[in-house]
């Protein structure tokens, strides 16, 4: 796999702005079965292995899984404060839950569990989200560090367009990178 | 009308965190025509007078203005940094543009028109936003501050759901509120 031409400037942007830590989340936006748009806030967790999708993790119990299940479309926006920059990235989403069947991918999730800390570990032994406030149910012991539990998700990214616009600049610079089968990545400048 | 209850932890999450100009910034997600979603950081441009629908402006020429036009559904989500709070605002937008036919509402876009700044003024005079890049159409005169450009537009999200997460605290807060034309507003707090 080659690094897609958008990796370098985002690089870049991450680089710069590393000093911030809420510079490594984005908001993810899906479609819900209504045909509405859903958007939260998540957290970047690297790149998967040697390609150029980006790792975020979830929990099965979320309605964001139920959604990409049904429209497995997304699009990332990520805004970089310090050099006011901005990633769009659209593509697909991949939810590799524990009975994946793809066994290089499962063994991406089991990593991307043991990489986190126990605090967000333990989130996912919590009480269903969304589900009425329940006053237990939040105090359960940190998880088996190793072995991720069943509703454990990695979820990945795989982009095949991206707009990155430099707020800096008169007038501001905005590029889109597009991905075909074809001719793989390509780019083209256009007007902010 | 009356405040809707989540516009006091909205307000208090702004004045919480005015030092950071970008927490007034927020990504906006709708859906385009193929059923895919599109997400990009807009700025919050207040309330529309004594109502809680969030102001937002945005180019006739945008993509954007093409998708509201055919799927008025949007989620805006708020990431507020410092006190690490997440909104999430459901609702429909409206676009108001020169040919709007609610006097009150073509009154409140030329307001802020006259609100904006030159800098942002003349981004409406820019070349076709999108396009190919062109070297000039960047050099256009300030506009006139006093008459709205034709493809300058109002953007409103009247919102029905709200989902505001409070990261600080063990375990971290969740309410969501939620619009009915019977009840009118209501809040529930729901494991985060």
């Amino acid at each position: 796999m080659t690094l897609a031409p958008w990796r370098s400037p985002l690089a870049r942007a991450l680089h710069r702005n590393r000093s911030l830590v809420y510079a490594r989340y984005f908001q993810l936006a899906t479609v819900c079965a209504e045909g509405r748009p859903a958007n939260r806030t998540v957290v970047f967790r690297g790149f998967l292995d040697d390609t150029n999708q980006l790792k975020m993790i979830t929990d099965a119990r979320s309605k964001k899984a139920e959604q990409i299940d049904q429209n497995a479309w997304s699009e990332a926006c990520w805004y970089f404060p310090k050099t006011r920059e901005q990633f769009r990235l659209l593509g697909q989403l991949t939810l590799v839950g524990a009975h994946c069947s793809d066994a290089s991918l499962l063994k991406a999730r089991e990593r991307s569990w043991q990489e986190l800390s126990d605090a967000a570990r333990v989130q996912f032994a919590w009480s269903p989200p969304g589900a009425p406030r329940e006053d237990t149910g939040f105090d359960a012991p940190p998880p088996d560090p190793t072995t991720p539990r069943s509703n454990f998700c990695l979820l990945l990214l795989d982009s095949t367009h991206v707009d990155h616009l430099e707020l800096r600049g008169d007038p501001q610079n905005r590029s889109i990178y597009s991905f075909t089968d074809e001719i793989g990545w390509s780019m083209q400048s256009v007007n902010p």
